[in-house]
C-alpha cells in the first residue's frame, strides 16, 4: 500500500471518527427547558436558561440549556422560552374526593359543619363510585394546578388507587381508620382490619403509588388502638398520617379526656418516633416543638382550611427555625373550598408576617420550599421528589410567564409565591410521563370528569334540598 | 260594502294588530344573560335564569330571561349558559401604575421597602411615560379579573386619565399630595397647587371619571394641610382619599407627634364629616369605630397588604357589624403583588375567622357585597355602581362555570369567593360598554401593554442591580 493511500486511510478515519468524539450524546427520553429553572435544592437560586434531562422516568442531569443540549440527545423535549421550570408541588394533607361536597356548607362552626353536614352526608353518599367520580374531579384540579404527589386520606382508597394510576399523579393512600362509624365501617375494628388488609396487600407497580395508615386524629381514635397502628404501621414498614392539634376543640377534648395536649399524648404512645405525617399542627407549644424537632414527624400546614373553619394560626415560622420539615396542604375541598396549591403558598407567606408583626418572616423562597423540597421531606419522599436532582423522580411543572399579569419581572421566586397561580401552569410532568402539555390535562378528559362528578351532585343536591 | 266584507276587514285588523300589540317590545341596546345572575342588593339572593337590560350604558331592568326577553328587543345579546352575572368588582384602594413595580422588594421591614426601594425607584422613575405604561398594564389585569371600578391614588393622574378613558374602566382619580419631596414636586406646596388644579379643571365627558383629593396621610401632612385639603374639597364638591389608621408605626408616630390616634387626630380637624375613603384602617379602636358609624367615612380593607407589610387585622367585622361601610381593595401591586379582587375577597372572608376563632364571621354573602355593592357606597358610588338595578350604570361581569374546578355547583355565592378567581371571568362590561368578552380584553392590546411595560422594566432592572 502506498504511503499517500494509508495516509488518506488514516485521515478519514479521524474524520469518520471524529464527529462521534467529539459529539458523543448520552441517551435521554425527554429534555425540559426553562428562560428560569428553580431546582429548589437548598440555596440553588435560580438558573437562567436551565434544561433538566430525563431518562426512565427520573431525572439524570440539570443545567444550562447549552450544556445539557451537548451532553444528551432526547426523543422528546419540552421548550421552556418564557417559562419557569420548577419541581411539582406537594400537597401534603388532602381528602381528594371530597371534592364533591365543595360548597355543600360555609361559613358555620365546626361542629354544625361535620355533624349536620359533612358525617351525614358522607354516611349517605360515599361508595365506590362516588370516589371514582371525586377522585377523578380532584386529579384533574390538581394537574391542572402543578400539584404532581399528594397525601390523600379518604375512604375506599383501593378505587382512588385506581383513578391516581390512570391519570399518573403521585399519592401517598391514607386509609382511614376511627373509632366511629364511618363510610363503610361500623367502628374500629373493621375500619382497621380492612385499612391493614389494604396497606398490607398494595402494590403498585409504578411505583407512584404507597398505601398509608391513617388514623383520623388522637381525639376520635383510643390510645390503645393508636398503638395498634403503630405496631402495624412498624411491621409492614409502612406510613402513617393523622390530623394533630388542629383545632381548640380538639384541644379541650384531649384535655379533659386525658388531661394533656394532642402532641404530648402521642409522644407518650411512642408516636413521635415514627415518621408521622402530621396535618395541622396548629396548637403545639414551644416546649412541643422542640420534642418534634427531635422527631421524624412532618406537620402539614393547611392555612386556607385553618382560617375557613377558624382552628388557628399555626406556629410554622417557630417550627421552621427549628428546622423541622412542614409542608403544605390543601385538606379537602369541603373546607377550602379547592384544591389550589398556590393559594397554600401564597397564604403561607402572607398570613404569618400579618400574625407576627414580622414582614420577613417566611419569605417566598421559604413558602416555594413547603411545598416542594420541604414539602416532599415532611412527608417522607425527600428522596424521591420536591426539587430537581439527577436521581430524583422527574416530578415537574413548567409555568408561563407570558401573560400580562406576570409583567415585569423582577424575582421569579416572589413571583412565584405572590403572583402565580394554577391558570399559569402549562406543563405537569410525574415520573418522567408528561399529564399536562400546553394547560391541557391529558390523561383525564375534563368533560368527562365533569359529568361524573354532575351525577353524584345531583343526588347530594337533593339530599341537601331535604336537610 | 257587504257585512262579511267588514266582518273580514275587522278580523284581518284585529290579527295583523295583534302581535304588535302582545309582542309591543322597548328598545334596548344589549341584553346580557346569567344561569345564576346576583343583584348583590340587600336580601336579593340569586336570581336563576336571569337577565339585564341595558340602555344607553345604564341598566334599564333585571328579571327572569322570559320576562327580559318579552319585554326588551336588543340589539345584542351577551349570552349567560353556565355563567354567573353579577355586578363588576370595585377596587376601593390602588396605585395602579405601581404595578410597574411587582416584586422589585419583598418580604423586607416596612420602613426598609419605602425608603431604599419605593421611594428612591419612584424618585427616578416615575413620569408621564411610566405612568402611561404603568396605567395600562393595570388596567388590562384588573379588567381580565372583573374589576370595573377602581380608586386609584397616584402621580400624574392627568395621564392615567387618558389610559382610563382609553381603556373604558371607571376611576376615581387622587391626586396625591404630601408634605415631602414626591415624584414632580418638591413638597406640599406644588403637589397640593398641582393637585388642586387638577381636580378643579378635570372634565370626563363620559362621566365615568372622577377627579378627588388625595392627602397621603394624618402623618405625612400636617393637620395645617389637611384642614387646605378639606376647604378645598368642600370648595369644589370632590371626593378625598387617604390612607388611615394603616400600620402600627404611623400609630406611634400619631401617638408621638400629635399625643392621639390617626381616627381622633382627622376627627378632630372636621374630616369625619366628609365622605372620605379612608384606605386601610386597620387600627380604629371601639370608640373610633363608632365615631365612623356616625360618619360618611368609608374605610377599604385590604387584607393582602395589610398581611404582606405586617400592618395588623383591620376589625372589619366590627366595622360592618355597625353598619359601616367597608369596602375592599388590592392597594398597590408592589405591595400585593397583583392587581386581584378575587384574592381580596377570599382573603377577606378567610382572615377574620382565623383571628376571631369564629368560622361565621364575614361569610361569602358579606365578602361579595364588600367588593361589590358596600364598596361602591364606601367610595360614594353607590348610586352608580355596585349592583344590578336599574338607572344604576351597566357595570357588569360575567364569569364561567364551565371548567372542572368549578365543579359541582352547590352555592353560587360561597363558589364565587371560596374557588372562583380572575380566570373564571368572562365578561367585563363598564358603562354598558363591553371591555372584555369571552376572557379577551377589548380596549387594549395585551402584547402591547406587556412590551410597553418592559421598557420602563428594563431602566429599573438596571437600577436594582446597582442598588
Amino acid at each position: 500500500m502506498p504511503l499517500f493511500t494509508v495516509f488518506r486511510s488514516a485521515l478519514l478515519l479521524i474524520a469518520f471518527s471524529l464527529p462521534n468524539l467529539v459529539m458523543a450524546k448520552e441517551k435521554a427520553d425527554m429534555i425540559v427547558y426553562g428562560d428560569y429553572v428553580l431546582s429548589m435544592e437548598e440555596g440553588a437560586g435560580v438558573l437562567k436558561d436551565g434544561a433538566v434531562a430525563v431518562r426512565d422516568g427520573a431525572i439524570i442531569a440539570i443545567g444550562p440549556r447549552a450544556e445539557i443540549n451537548t451532553q444528551y440527545k432526547a426523543a422528546s423535549r419540552i421548550f421552556g422560552k418564557n417559562r419557569v421550570l420548577m419541581p411539582g408541588l406537594v400537597n401534603g394533607h388532602t381528602h381528594a374526593a371530597m371534592v364533591l361536597f365543595r360548597g355543600i356548607a360555609d361559613d358555620m362552626a365546626l361542629i354544625d359543619w361535620l355533624q349536620n353536614y359533612i358525617f351525614p352526608m358522607e354516611g349517605k353518599f360515599v361508595d365506590e363510585d362516588f370516589i371514582r367520580a371525586g377522585a377523578a374531579l380532584a386529579c384533574w384540579e390538581m394537574i391542572r394546578g402543578g400539584t404532581t404527589t399528594i397525601v390523600d386520606m379518604y375512604f375506599y382508597p383501593q378505587i382512588a388507587a385506581q383513578i391516581y394510576q390512570q391519570c399518573g399523579i403521585r399519592a401517598i393512600l391514607g386509609a382511614p381508620m376511627i373509632d366511629y362509624p364511618s363510610p363503610g365501617f361500623s367502628g374500629w375494628d373493621d375500619s382497621f382490619a380492612a385499612g391493614h388488609d389494604f396497606v398490607r396487600d398494595f402494590k403498585d407497580p409504578t411505583g407512584k403509588l404507597v398505601a398509608a395508615f391513617a388514623p383520623h386524629g388522637a381525639y376520635t381514635v383510643s390510645p390503645e388502638h393508636l398503638k395498634e397502628v403503630l405496631d402495624a404501621a412498624n411491621d409492614l414498614h409502612a406510613p402513617m398520617m393523622m390530623h394533630v392539634a388542629e383545632s381548640p376543640s380538639e384541644m379541650e377534648v384531649m384535655e379533659e379526656r386525658y388531661g394533656n395536649s394532642s402532641v404530648r399524648h402521642i409522644a407518650g404512645l411512642g408516636m413521635l418516633d415514627f415518621p408521622l405525617i402530621a396535618a395541622h399542627m396548629v396548637w403545639p407549644d414551644e416546649d412541643e416543638m422542640d420534642m418534634l424537632a427531635m422527631s421524624d414527624v412532618g406537620p402539614i400546614h393547611n392555612p386556607t382550611s385553618n382560617m375557613k373553619t377558624a382552628a388557628g394560626f399555626s406556629p410554622v415560622a417557630q417550627m421552621l427555625s427549628r428546622g423541622i420539615n412542614v409542608g403544605l396542604g390543601t385538606d379537602g375541598a369541603a373546607s377550602n373550598n379547592d384544591l389550589d396549591m398556590w393559594e397554600e403558598i401564597r397564604l403561607a407567606a402572607l398570613l404569618h408576617k400579618g400574625k407576627s408583626g414580622d414582614p420577613t418572616l417566611i419569605p417566598a423562597s421559604t413558602a416555594l420550599a413547603m411545598a416542594t423540597r420541604i414539602g416532599a421531606l415532611a412527608i417522607g419522599l425527600g428522596d424521591v421528589t420536591g426539587s430537581l436532582v439527577p436521581d430524583k423522580r422527574a416530578d415537574m411543572i413548567q409555568l408561563s410567564l407570558s401573560s400580562p399579569h406576570m409583567a415585569p419581572l423582577y424575582d421569579v421566586e416572589s413571583h412565584l409565591v405572590y403572583v402565580a397561580g394554577s391558570r399559569d401552569v402549562v406543563t405537569s410532568i410525574v415520573d418522567g410521563q408528561v399529564l399536562m402539555r400546553d394547560g391541557k390535562v391529558r390523561t383525564l378528559n375534563a368533560a368527562q370528569v365533569t359529568k361524573d362528578a354532575q351525577v353524584q351532585a345531583g343526588k347530594i343536591r337533593e339530599a341537601l334540598a331535604e336537610n
